[in-house]
């Protein structure tokens, strides 16, 4: 039972074909993977003493089967595809009144950020990787 | 040669980690595909009469190799990947500077829309088939 | 007591200061005077036959008093200002862990939407109408 | 004489009604003011040292008098319509085919960015200040 949550398609999501514009399925997907992280108490984001941490994205991608329009409410299903040393990856399941819609996926790093504003990828943490691991089994 | 333009990073294209959020380079890409539509006369939204037209997406995906930051200067190739009866895929090049920073893929469908908002995928007029391939054998 | 709804800061709204994005406050007042309209069973945006309804903005402002930052859970409630025979007014009062952080006003005029995409304003339908003022009646 | 950008609408900027969305214009103001203060060799967000500046929003409120459409091109005219100790409010005029469509003003504050990411109102640099008063008098 993969991770799961909703989204209502707004206005300023669309275009002037009538439906939601592409490039907001990533910005969706985001969304989610927020949701899937915080559900577990991590973030996208975080800091630990003056030193910040993230997880920058080096892929995504989506295939959109169907066209969503707005005030259609989204289910979204979270994967994680896979857990490397220093990465990880969601599947995205999009659905609209039970039928698939588009499917995506996206790759981030774990990065440090330093003091010039630089990112080195790193490890990622073990208490991190501790729940990833856990969540991916009770759901698989 | 493929078609080139250029873009500079705004502001608001930035995200807390200091760097283009992610889902920008999918705004930048069809940026640059209008660019290249428009160099030969074609859009990717038009209207015959009171039938209107265009090109939704279908698939994209972009891979993400280094950071780009506010006032950093894109430069985007764009690439015509492949042409079929109803379909077209480009590839976006994305430098910086002259490095390599991203490269992404779009798939598009010829659609024609429907009085009640529906699309229903056509095959690509052969005024607008003749310019993309011209533009494709020229430029490769 | 008005209408009121909430919506958490996500990571694609904040910008390279590491705070929201301004432009994101007007995309925020648009999703509360939505979930405003849904409650009462209205939209921004309908149909009726093929005639197509809604109600384009005329002005926008906000005033931003204090950052917000990704996570940040925002309160948001929803005055109707003024209504008129054409337009709706609304206040938007954004407040974050019991603070104000920003306040708006978004003016809308009622519109019927052309064949040839062309906007022209019409007076408020009257059932629209009735529910905005008992909205407006019951939360003042 | 002001100074003078332009911006083309795209696809991404447009909603379902078929126009751009009213938001998109306080994107396009942070576009022209960027344009003018690098027309000036200064900018919205810079580093001396390890200190980072920059003009956060305090307030932000547009008119719009007509609707604009994908592939339009905007004429954005940028005024200094006033300097204070801390502050810039500018006012950007709109027009499209010679048509005013839009007027907007964004006043800003400029802050000094704390290491904890706290943001700290400052006077602005003389330098800063001095080019923008030159600016605007001589385009007054």
């Amino acid at each position: 039972m993969p991770f799961r949550t909703s989204r209502r398609v707004e206005f300023c999501d669309t275009d002037m074909a009538g439906i939601v514009h592409f490039s907001n399925f990533f910005r969706y997907m985001e969304f989610a993977e927020q949701a899937f992280l915080r559900s577990m108490g991590l973030s996208v984001a975080w800091t630990e003493g003056t030193v910040r941490f993230g997880f920058p994205r080096v892929a995504a991608s989506c295939d959109f089967t169907k066209p969503v329009r707005f005030e259609d409410m989204l289910d979204i299903a979270v994967t994680v595809a896979q857990i490397g040393t220093k990465s990880v990856t969601y599947q995205f399941d999009f659905a609209c009144r039970g039928e698939s819609v588009a499917r995506g996926q996206v790759s981030t790093v774990c990065c440090k950020k330093g003091l010039d504003g630089s990112l080195e990828s790193i490890e990622i943490p073990s208490a991190v990787r501790a729940k990833l691991e856990t969540a991916t089994e009770v759901r698989s």
